[in-house]
């Protein structure tokens, strides 16, 4: 039974074969070596242009540190990956909680994989500071995915806000780009405004539903719908079958009320099921085609610039926010100002000038 | 035929009663003096708090002016005003063009001056900088308003950002009910941010709609029909009274779609016809309703203090930016670190630190 089991590691050494000592201890030494001390940015690096998937764990973990000492090395890693980046289909994946998205992506990269694809399935999800990872933290809904070399599985990074988390995830891209991931799957739930910031870092946005759940109105109010180049109807499997071929014929009208697409692009509506597989194939065949096509009318590259500058001018506000509320001489004047804005002693704009005066002079 | 139409004026000079000519040509030389000098701050707070429409007329006109000389005086005459003002009821009312937005106005600014009420009109619409005053423009749709002494209608200030116009429409606000204007009527286009911003500070807003125009989708997905506390169906008179029932209908089924309001308040939906000016009645009766509800419940207050410091806020956020982006080391160095972000050579996220490190160590 023991030896049975030995056997059947891929470690396992034939009998009558002598291991070839040196060598073993010396790579042993080595990854135990490498997983003790902190490497640097060069060695990370190197690590990550040669696909090695600790290096790349250990490089998002500097990325994802809220220790100020990590940022200069995190920023020389990201430097050093960057031209090695920007080569994979980024997808970004929603839908609210109960349509199935982990079974999705478990049965969409399994697909990917089985192409010859690598790929990488990340999250953008604020909350799970709170919840501690509401998606993707229960890996075992990826049972086969998380078992598969050809794929790397990391929950959402934590953070306070959005932007902290959806900075953290856009680097964490740069990185598995770089480390040779060719397709890189963003999940976000929902809820909030977690969309619309993973809309933004990704070429693709498809949006996962089921039949009959009755949160159209939602997806329209909230602008989902719009932002989607496709909407696919999961569980479309047994009884559903049906359910799910009438939810596309409505589907379909309601994305023919919107405007046509930038990319020149016509959202298109399937349906698939993650249990049978069917329609699963078909799926990453229009994302192809979608690809193809934004490549020939030059769209894809364009999108990419307009994205990038989109998170420099985001970063830039939200940072110039950050300072102005964290200086002392802020702080102590801004109760008192609140307070006379409140009860109409002072007008809102002459207050915004009070501060911003006070902040400029210091 | 001269002796008649000086017979009709009120300053004519009855035959055989000498006028008392020091007196009057004192005052005409004070008017005089009054229209040619600028008058002080002092003045013009003076002049308002005694209902004076010169006064502010030329108050509201410092307020608008982007003369930086002018800032100061601007300043200290809302200052001057802010302890009378806070007063009136704020109404906003949108709707996109063709649903009759000015004969509306007309016909319920009139209704409201035959209450006794005093009526400002004023308008939020950043496009009239290029198209010259796209709404309230045409003063000649609201004939009788115009005539009225208990109406004051103020067009769009113009302005090159959203947020410009939006400050100085709510400084007229409160130049407005310093001066005694106990209904604020502001008009906005339904195309844009400019309901949003208009939604942040009145008390009530009001959505016009026509009937089988089509567009209820546009105003669910643009979160118009949210903010909306009451949808007034326009024009509803002739032949359209039956179509206008049933938009009705339609529209209080959409609305109850979404979630309860922090007011309290349940929108209605009604119409209306600007020109047999039936529901126009019913329509302040709903408004009243309302302001009675959200005095009673403490909304009304609190709302009121949560707009004032959404202002400072936004104002705080805009100038902080104004000021990054103008800064010469600014602007010296845009222009490079765009083209690397968008040449993949650096992250928006280092470029983003490198302009704030170059911005801050100035």
């Amino acid at each position: 039974m023991s030896v049975q089991k030995t056997n059947l590691s891929a470690l396992n050494v034939k009998a009558g074969v002598s291991p070839q000592e040196t060598i073993s201890s010396n790579a042993i030494r080595q990854i135990k070596e490498f997983r003790k001390r902190q490497p640097s940015a060069q060695e990370l690096i190197d690590g990550i242009l040669t696909g090695n998937i600790t290096a790349l764990s250990r490089a998002i973990t500097l990325v994802e540190s809220t220790n100020p000492a990590h940022l200069e090395k995190a920023t020389a890693v990201i430097k050093g990956s960057l031209p090695n980046a920007n080569k994979s289909a980024r997808i970004g994946i929603t839908g609210v909680p109960g349509v199935g998205k982990s079974t999705f992506i478990e049965a969409f990269g399994k697909h990917l994989t089985s192409l010859g694809k690598k790929v990488a399935v990340l999250a953008v999800d604020p909350s799970s500071t709170i919840s501690h990872g509401s998606i993707l933290g229960d890996k075992t809904r990826m049972e086969e995915l998380v078992k598969d070399e050809n794929a790397f599985i990391r929950p959402s990074a934590s953070g306070e806000t959005l932007g902290g988390v959806a900075r953290k995830t856009r680097e964490t891209i740069t990185l598995c780009e770089a480390c040779g991931f060719d397709i890189i799957l963003i999940e976000t739930v929902g809820v909030g405004q977690s969309e619309t910031a993973v809309h933004s870092m990704v070429d693709f946005f498809l949006l996962l539903k089921i039949a009959g759940a009755g949160d159209e109105l939602q997806g329209i109010k909230r602008g989902i719908m719009e932002m989607a180049d496709a909407v696919v109807i999961n569980k479309a499997d047994g009884d559903n079958i049906k359910k799910a071929q009438l939810a596309k014929v409505e589907f379909n009208r309601a994305l023919h009320l919107f405007p046509a697409k930038k990319s020149g692009w016509t959202p298109i509506v399937a349906t698939c099921s993650s249990l049978t597989k069917e329609g699963i194939g078909a799926v990453w065949q229009t994302i192809s085609d979608y690809i193809e096509l934004v490549h020939s009318n030059y769209y894809f590259a364009e999108k990419r610039k307009e994205q990038n500058l989109f998170w420099m001018i985001e970063t830039i506000d939200e940072q110039l926010k950050t300072h102005f509320y964290t200086q002392p001489n802020t702080i102590e004047l801004l109760e008192s100002t609140k307070t006379a804005v409140q009860n109409n002693e002072v007008s809102p704009f002459a207050a915004a000038q009070i501060l911003l005066d006070n902040y400029y002079k210091k």
